[in-house]
């Protein structure tokens, strides 16, 4: 099963190392890892997705808040939540196919951050899956580079 | 200085951790990384920035193309680029203080995704800036909760 672990930490180097080494050493995999400070830039916020049983997870969870930095860890698995990344790519486009390309895009609410003579710059927000349908239309016209955050998720209001 | 490096890597266990690794054994504090796959799942792009000099910067690049995982190191920030980075935040609201929130998400093109009795949750994309003005603009009705991811980049298409 899918976990989404947001966990404080302290905003110190090294920080990261103890962490991904905690799961690497376990041979558990992180699907994904978004690091971003949180509004006290002493802190840190990481949202890790993770593959596990329950087992799995009560072992991961321990193991986190037995190191000194990590300040709380929440699992959003249990609860109502939010879960978002952000994708960037740069797509080939000719005068003919860009209409077409800024027409999925707007039913994706793909925004169209750069323009070229030849290729566009799209950003879209949502889901892994709304995501991939998307960068999976424009593949035909072709995708000179990609670029994923990691997921990032709240819990919603209704659920506190 | 500030440099934002575009890291391609396999996508295996323990891959961030040797990443993570060589900078906190050389000291070198990453401000934020972000993790995605790419559109082959066998690789991971990672977006690191970090700050240094040409000589910090020199060693990083050498020492992360010894790392065997390592496909290729792109140093974006001499190139001009476009760069983004997503914030979820939950707001405290009330019946009153809610259309003023909402105008102020207009302006700054956030996005309502979620609405409860008592709080609301918005996405918003840009750059670090951008997102920390729209939180400092919104702390005042309540940051309840909030998770950044960290920087994604893409270089220009006319600049290729």
């Amino acid at each position: 099963m899918r976990h989404i672990l947001s966990v404080l930490v302290d905003n110190k180097p090294g920080v990261l190392t103890r962490v991904a080494g905690m799961f690497s050493r376990r041979g558990y995999n992180i699907d994904s890892i978004a690091v971003g400070t949180e509004r006290d830039p002493a802190f840190s916020r990481m949202t890790i997705v993770v593959h596990g049983d329950d087992f799995i997870l009560e072992q991961i969870n321990k193991q986190l808040n037995k190191l000194i930095d990590v300040i709380k860890v929440n699992d959003l698995t249990a609860t109502t939540h939010v879960e978002r990344e952000m994708q960037l790519m740069r797509i080939k486009c000719t005068v003919s196919t860009r209409s077409e390309i800024m027409q999925i895009c707007d039913i994706f609410r793909g925004r169209i951050i750069d323009v070229s003579a030849d290729s566009m710059m799209i950003e879209v927000t949502g889901t892994a899956d709304k995501n991939q349908a998307f960068l999976d239309l424009l593949s035909k016209f072709g995708v000179q580079e990609l670029a994923r955050t990691g997921k990032i998720a709240l819990s919603r209001g209704s659920a506190k």
